[in-house]
């Protein structure tokens, strides 16, 4: 029995039915009814069937909906660049089209590293098992000397993050270059006396990320940060798939509103961001939250941290990162949507704060602390200056 | 004095010229009013500018319009990945924006390899100087042994084609591996006594790629076809850059309408698969021609065509290849719209051919040299059968 991979698209067509069936044939192996019975037997392993074709709309004469499409697993290679040349390749130039989901077979869903220390890993490493963990962003990067990162680096830690990132368009760093950061930060991190996951940007030529990572891991990197789309799902693969880069991996998603944006075409987020990113191997997703002015839709932002959490027979789950606008009055919201397991992450909200980043940090502990405790935020900041001075400037209660 | 990225985005806003100022400070420093005087003075080297504004429309309290803005080129190091981390990555995900055109200045230009061949080392390699040049695309690859996809390379190359193709979807070769794809389609070349470059997939793991390249040039590899998109704009950036892989690269636009087919959203094609293409080294761009059912519109194919070929200071042209749905009618129009140094494509406009892919391939060189003559293919047709077969099944006169 061959098994199949399960591709569904929102589309547009005078017959959608047909349109299904000309995709089964054309993405596959090219032509079908046209062949000679003995070449029909021989190609038959690879040719797609149409699974269901759902019509939600028809209007002068066009049918708009939701067709499935089964590719063979053997079609591909256990990588993303084939699975998405193979179902989205050409097809994503044939008009009216968005790639909306793809479910992948046990068979295959194996192949794929997925994270390697997922929620639990990440956790363990921190020492934090029952909260919503907090990272937070520097408040700028590039340009600045050393010394200036290390003050932003040291007041954040001081108010009790979990992680922190670099920003993730840090990729000239000659005034701070990575291993002078690491240093530098980890001393930090080391007087502490807390364990704190520090996000390196992982930047350079592609074909080299590999051994750059062995490289920042060699000088003392704990985390590394990743453009994965600029970049190509492939290489978060090949980073997570090596037993030697033996830190967590945290998605960036810049450039995915390119992807996702469109109702009409593109990849839908929930396939993007949760599914994909998690795949390939991503410990961490960030993403917009649902919340700020960079803003995913509610049910988007859900099905993100879905597909990132959900058990699915082969792979750790992976945090959900819901990220922009957030300040600790929407912490109440973020626990409410995304529950214990999700990193509450913040720039503006900890740099912001009347007092500053150490403040903006204690705040949101104390936030989180309020809520996985039951309690309102107000009922929080009356044992936490910070957090009434947040609540006070950004609202929530 | 400091250089400048010129960036423009399509976008909608309250205020064009706010958001304009909002993203020079937001993709680059971050924040610049509230900062202190000697932070400013650091920082100046790397704020970005707000350029022209231009408001084409406004309607219910929205404008909508092109915004240029300029970050400082020291901003980034010379990579596709920095590049559009840092002028679309967050950018991408803030509502209604489209990145339309970058416009590279010369210093930076250099540091990119852009096209190892470009129009002229590949007519040098194929020893054609004066007229378009005809590709063929096998009927299918996934699936068919290697005996029978050696059948059809030969009635391709019989026919007269300048450059074969593999299908972009070609990833399990296991029916006929690489190597001996390469050994067996040599072995036709060599008999027919004139040079013809086959485009072999290069597909793997992507930190692997470069090696895989050198081997598949040590196996005698002419030409190699990438899917640049789902691998990545560096893979192709570094192959064109290593010294060693000494073949013309064609790019595939796999999944490059989840970018383009937005009106308001993702990139232009101009830009994705005119300028980064030839940017990062691709001597040969596929893309929608502005003629069959997988179309372009006819303004933005000739844009890339433009971008592709336009003397930029450093770079060698490149060939664009307007694809899908060439028949040898088509040929006048090509010629009309892309001049000589274009690479007409087709798969069924060969394999379709009453006779069978080598009279396919003869009557679309009858058709390029009629019209390089300035005949009419009616006129051509007169002197070749497989050409007026051709105009019968599919049209053009």
């Amino acid at each position: 029995m061959s098994e199949f991979i399960t591709v569904s698209y929102l589309t547009t067509a005078k017959d959608l039915y047909k349109k299904a069936e000309s995709i089964a044939v054309g993405m596959t192996v090219g032509s079908w009814t046209d062949l000679p019975l003995a070449r029909q037997e021989m190609l038959a392993p690879y040719l797609g069937k149409v699974g269901n074709v759902t019509i939600t709309e028809e209007k002068d004469g066009l049918q708009q909906g939701i067709i499935s499409i089964q590719y063979p697993v053997g079609n591909i290679t256990p990588d993303i660049p084939s699975l998405l040349t193979t179902v989205f390749g050409k097809l994503s130039m044939d008009g009216k089209i968005k790639l909306v989901d793809i479910d992948v077979p046990p068979s295959l869903l194996a192949q794929f590293p997925g994270p390697k220390f997922g929620i639990a890993g990440i956790r363990e490493r921190l020492g934090v098992h029952d909260r919503p963990l907090l990272m937070s962003i520097f408040k700028s990067c590039l340009g600045l000397p050393l010394d200036e990162l290390e003050a932003q680096f040291a007041a954040q830690v001081e108010g009790g993050v979990d992680l922190v990132k670099d920003d993730e368009i840090f990729f000239v760093d000659d005034k701070a270059p990575l291993a002078e950061r690491l240093g530098a930060y980890n001393r930090i991190i080391e007087a502490s006396g807390r364990p704190v996951l520090y996000a390196a940007n992982l930047t350079g030529p592609v074909h080299q990320l590999v051994d750059k990572a062995k490289y920042a891991i060699d000088q003392g990197a704990t985390c590394l940060l990743l453009n994965v789309l600029p970049y190509g799902f492939d290489i978060l693969h090949r980073l997570a798939a090596d037993p030697d880069i033996n830190v967590p991996l945290m998605a960036h998603p810049a450039m995915a509103g390119a992807f996702y944006a469109a109702d009409e075409y593109g990849i839908s987020s929930p396939l993007l961001l949760g599914k994909l990113m998690r795949l390939a191997g991503a410990d961490m997703i960030l993403y917009p939250s649902p919340y700020g002015s960079v803003a995913l839709n509610h049910t988007e932002a859900l099905t993100v941290a879905e597909h990132a959490r959900v058990s699915n027979g082969a792979h750790k789950p992976a945090f959900p990162v819901p990220s922009a606008g957030i300040h600790p009055g929407l912490v109440t919201q973020l626990y409410q949507d995304f529950g214990t397991d999700v990193i509450v992450n913040a720039g503006g909200g900890v740099h912001g704060h009347p007092n500053g980043a150490a403040d903006g940090a204690r705040a949101f502990r104390a936030a989180i602390d309020a809520v996985v405790k039951g309690q309102t935020l107000t009922k929080g900041a009356q044992t936490s200056k910070p957090l009434a001075l947040a609540l006070e400037k950004w609202g929530g209660a």
